[in-house]
């Protein structure tokens, strides 16, 4: 029986279970409180900052994956340092945790990116934004998530109060600034990667941003040409293999107005662009991710339906959980499978999502949004 | 959020985690013991017959429903007398429970069966078997599973000792006699009702046994016209309403040599012929049933791809267990979905299965027994 603890009781780790269920894998959630979205599969609630309590949940297992990427350096030396697997590792998950480092590991990889620099104050922000159509896209180059700590500036003087944060935070010492791209839409690449070297990819897919998060996912992306899709998959590759990434990773991507790919952000776990693979993949990312971390061989990643589309329920209802709803959207949509993180609705909050299949993109998108919008108010 | 409660915690209470964690409903189980195949959902572990027991393990739950069809009826009735939700219901439950009263009703629904007898005694057997070509299927109306209890004779004295132990039981008076149907294959027809009545069937199956046990299953049955599958929905229909089934349940059928169906068994259970849905239907039997007793509109029971095979593990590694052979048997089959009990490998014992989705009936089937035998010796 392979032993696999996750770090973090969130709603990935909890979409890791009915695999680790179906795999007869054994596995254990350490989560941050009692009525964590993973609370079947924890078997203790603590800090994931905390050493001590990190090494006595790891005691028993052969492999320690995680829900995200924030545990620290020091918590994941630790943890190495006790003989268990950690998948991803943490000279891969450092490049997630600081943004600059990312940036230039992409750069050293030869990964097609947007123009970046790394700035200390106003004046070398003001310098990029010349050089580059007066605009840019300023991030915190640490502890940002689902759009917080992104913003796109025009002038150096509205990054003033971001640049005395980081004068005062002890942990950055300089912002990241990024062209802002023309990008006609934004693409994600999802794979797998085994500490053996095995690698495997699911269909590019389009994903669709409101308000700096993410709405929908379009699987496979509408009219991504047999080139386009060897291009993403290659600079996809290229990231797995130059940051050793082990596990399911997904690759976020604009696609420019003048025909190229380049690299957006990415994610060293199970994505949110991934989510449709639990229904319209032979093997499902989180599937997938524990094949991985256990390092065993990878499953097919041949999509079931022509088109399948994830819609995120963002929010949820106004009262009550989103299984109040059940009897007027499953009524609705018997082909629409539903995925409920069992937290409490709250605006703008991810609760769930739902997966459609079916075979023209517009269509499947259409109801995919209905089913969705049932949800809402 | 919907509370669901399963007693019984063997590998079907197992297989309705994963559709609970998917759709957010609060599912709990009473087990048999603390390491039981569904241990992961388990909130209590005692005794099915207990009433205490169940009404305690109950006391907070919407509705219950069942991993086996052997509560007794007398704790199925203090059940009720709760007012808690009981699906199916123990007026349902009874005719599983004991098959003459079983062949009593479908013979009074009109549903086509084999021609059959209660018997006390040798002499009413010899006078059955005389009158159906000297042989016949003598059956214990009560206990029997998966092929126990039940026996071909072609002599009345052949059943005697049967006849003791019914003198001896206290439980039942009588035996049940079949005529020895001359069959080609079997077919299983798997569907669910809903207590607000909604009926859905998924394709019927052709039901491979080896040694009176289930081994494989193909979906849906080979060259199955739309005749038959129209009359296998029909005479489900009229079980399930007939008998008053909620929840997901199967019927096993002969298909004899002169074109007939007649019934053999039926169960009112998530059941091995519907293991395929898992990865095989848009909406599997394991959400069908939660859905079912939750009173949920039910989902699509579609079939995902043309010929989905579902092959049992039984017995399994001589030593270890088998995720001991996933190096092995993944690396070979990156397609196959595995789905293990949790159960130590022992002779004959279901332990697993596995499904593998295709197009051609022959290569599929092969395929899943190529799998399935890896794990084997």
């Amino acid at each position: 029986m392979i032993r696999v603890g996750v770090i973090g009781g969130g709603q990935l780790a909890r979409m890791m279970l009915p695999p680790a269920i179906n795999l007869g894998l054994d596995i254990a959630v350490l989560a941050e409180t009692e009525n964590s979205p993973a609370a079947m599969g924890a078997t203790a609630v603590g800090d994931y900052r905390d050493v001590d309590a990190v090494l006595a949940f790891a005691a028993d297992r052969d492999v320690i994956t995680f829900d995200h990427e924030h545990v620290p350096q020091a918590v994941l030396a630790a943890l190495v340092a006790t003989g268990v697997a950690v998948h991803p590792g943490p000279d891969a998950l450092r490049f997630t945790q600081d943004k600059l480092d990312m940036r230039e590991r992409l750069s050293a990889l030869g990964v097609p990116s947007p123009e970046w620099a790394r700035v200390e104050n106003t004046e070398q922000l003001q310098a990029f934004l010349d050089g580059h159509g007066g605009a840019g896209v300023l991030k915190t180059p640490r502890g940002g998530y689902d759009g917080k700590g992104v913003r796109v500036v025009r002038s150096a003087a509205e990054a003033e109060d971001w640049f005395a944060a980081v004068a005062e935070s002890g942990v950055v010492s300089a912002l990241l600034v990024e062209e802002l791209v023309d990008f006609t839409r934004e693409l994600a690449q999802l794979g797998a990667r085994s500490p053996s070297g095995e690698l495997r990819f699911w269909d590019v897919v389009e994903t669709v941003q409101r308000d700096g998060i993410c709405a929908e996912v379009i699987a496979p992306a509408p009219g991504a040409t047999s080139e386009r899709t060897a291009e993403a998959e290659a600079i996809a590759r290229a990231l797995a293999e130059g940051l050793g990434i082990t596990g399911t990773f997904a690759v976020e991507m604009f696609e420019t107005a003048d025909g190229r790919l380049v690299v957006n952000e990415m994610a060293m776990r199970p994505h949110n662009s991934g989510h449709w693979t639990q229904d319209g993949a032979r093997t499902s990312q989180f599937e997938q991710h524990l094949r991985a971390v256990a390092d065993l061989p990878l499953g097919d990643t041949e999509s079931l339906a022509p088109v399948t589309v994830m819609a995120n329920v963002l929010g949820g209802p106004l009262a009550g959980g989103l299984s109040d709803r059940y009897a007027e959207v499953l009524a609705f949509a018997p082909e629409a499978k539903i995925h409920n993180y069992g937290k409490s609705p709250r605006p703008g909050r991810k609760v769930g999502h739902v997966n459609v299949s079916g075979t023209d993109s517009d269509a499947v998108r259409a109801r995919a949004r209905a089913v969705e919008s049932l949800f809402q108010g």
